[in-house]
């Protein structure tokens, strides 16, 4: 088992990250107040793991609520939010039962964006489920639903107690999936660590094939990653914005094509590769690297090229984004492989460019 | 005018009390970040004092996103919540713009949960036009919604950056409101202050004629308490819950009768006999203090008697009440005037003698 810390003083947090950890209680305990439990969940994840979870708290001695929610991006929204204040209010959930969510990343930032907000926050545990939540958005406090017109609009920054990243659950996550996964565990080499990209690079065949060893060891990579920015940026004032490489291109394709469309890994994955045309635009990156980041990305079996939603209306959906300032389009970008900065350095025209170039 | 600070660390905001503060620019120039402002109010509050404060903004050189929700308690709830955040969105505001929340306490427990999730978290100041508001809810960071099956069950610790109390504002105040934000400032009183308790005895009649010196006075050490314990305890995990005296039998008044039948102050003052006759009752207080209680309440225009919902109905709302430990009821008491604590010692039958005692 790999355990690394989310260094946040006095909310310091674990991650656990091995095949199996579902069942093992003795993870959870310690992070259990009294024994009231929810379980947030989704209908697709329910029948491969709830029981299993649901088994493991009665060994604890205790029998969990459980919230059993649609499953997708599309249901990410203030509905369903609600059903989960109401399953908690009906069952008279006091402030101190514990929330857990057991999912992918829609479950993760639901479930945590309603433990923040229910009686004004509950104790929080994340069960990611899926590469994209165990490398990504279990990580770091940033829960949210989406709004009409912006992904992500309504949240809070609310940490976990402890994340469990069970790479068993893995072996059921389709293909599709596992790739958009690919797309955020390739984001960290991109922004700070070409020692992985490179890795990554080298066995991208065995992570598809789910070879479990170099799924934890990707997953562990990813959250060390994940862990020191937002320890050293929680509230995403600096830093931290770079881990949105390719997601202000790809919140547009999300958007512009309705939630659900695109899987946001592949949005992402599309994205990054707009965020390295445009810094080879701007002389940062030679096109062989370029190439490499679209090779590594289809070996990862994701798009590399956007939607033709027409330039303008992905300028006008980026307008939207949560790290625009004073009006100004501030991008993700690479200064070199491994080396990502936040700039508003690029003209209007370069970005157009970029993005007509990289759209199918 | 007089200022105090509620002591957070790096989230530490000034609260300036005096009337005609809404004219002062100079007050504000330091909390905003920027030139977009958005001002939320409500359709009572707007024709009174939304000119006058935009006016204000208007010698910065900011034309601020007016939001004018409609007014009342039963309004505090999802749907206006979200008429806020499609304004914002739709004025494409973003994360660095501040809000302004300019009305009672539903705006500004609303307003502040609008500014805590929207983006995640965007600045906020309070501008409290009515008593209750002034002297509690605008100070402390307390933001909420209701929930069908109970009273601010959503919401989140948020603090403002600066509250401005014009005591001019209430002027317009509907005497039936200065009685019920009388509650709130009697409450400190009875909590922690008992010379407080003692000069509001000899001066109830100046303050109900709104003589704005006395009035000045009554705000400035109520919110000296109020930020005495906010900085002590700011989420509640102990001292802090002291202030909600009276508000557990005070929601479910509330809740019981429906939202907005009992004003808020109203059901607190209710609520709070009912607290002092079950001190009486566990040999804390004397029937002589129960009666001093009664009386400051009456001189404030206050009901001390709750409906008749009968004792199974308020302890099964009351069970429902946010300091709801492992099932049992917790409920703050007075040791004495001046001296309150929170107690589980109170035997349910001497609870339900203490409501019956204390209905109409």
């Amino acid at each position: 088992m790999h355990t690394l810390t989310v260094e946040l003083a006095e909310r310091s947090y674990p991650i656990h990250i091995a095949p199996g950890l579902l069942h093992h209680p003795e993870l959870l305990r310690p992070h259990l107040r009294g024994r009231s439990v929810a379980v947030v969940t989704n209908e697709t994840v329910a029948p491969l793991y709830l029981e299993t979870l649901s088994r493991t708290l009665a060994s604890l001695g205790i029998t969990p609520l459980q919230i059993v929610l649609p499953d997708g991006e599309a249901c990410k929204n203030w509905q369903t939010l609600n059903q989960i204040f109401d399953a908690l209010l009906e069952a008279r959930c006091e402030r101190g039962t514990t929330l857990i969510a057991l999912g992918g990343g829609v479950i993760g930032d639901m479930g945590g964006f309603a433990a923040a907000c229910y009686q004004r926050g509950m104790p929080f545990i994340q069960v990611p489920t899926t590469l994209l939540s165990q490398v990504d958005s279990s990580v770091g406090g940033k829960t949210a639903i989406n709004h009409p017109l912006g992904k992500n609009m309504i949240g809070a920054f609310y940490q976990p107690g402890l994340v469990l990243a069970d790479i068993a659950t893995l072996r059921t996550l389709p293909d599709r999936e596992l790739s958009a996964g690919l797309a955020e565990v390739i984001k960290y080499g991109l922004i700070r660590d070409l020692d992985f990209f490179t890795w990554l690079e080298g066995h991208m065949q065995g992570l598809r094939s789910r070879d479990e060893a170099l799924l934890e060891e990707a997953v562990y990579r990813s959250c060390q990653h994940k862990a020191q920015v937002v320890a050293a940026d929680e509230r995403e004032q600096g830093e931290r914005a770079l881990l949105n490489l390719g997601h202000t291109f790809g919140h547009a394709i999300e958007t512009g094509m309705g939630y659900g469309e695109w899987l946001h890994g592949e949005a992402v994955a599309a994205g990054t590769v707009m965020a390295a045309q445009l810094s080879a635009r701007l002389g940062w990156l030679q096109q062989a690297d370029v190439q490499r980041v679209e090779a590594l990305m289809r070996a990862a079996g994701l798009p590399i090229r956007g939607p033709r939603l027409g330039a303008e209306r992905y300028i006008e959906l980026m307008r939207h984004d949560k790290k625009v300032q004073e009006g100004r389009l501030r991008l993700v970008l690479l200064r070199a492989l491994g080396h990502a900065v936040v700039s508003d350095a690029a003209p209007e025209a370069e970005i157009r460019a970029a993005i007509e170039s990289c759209c199918q």
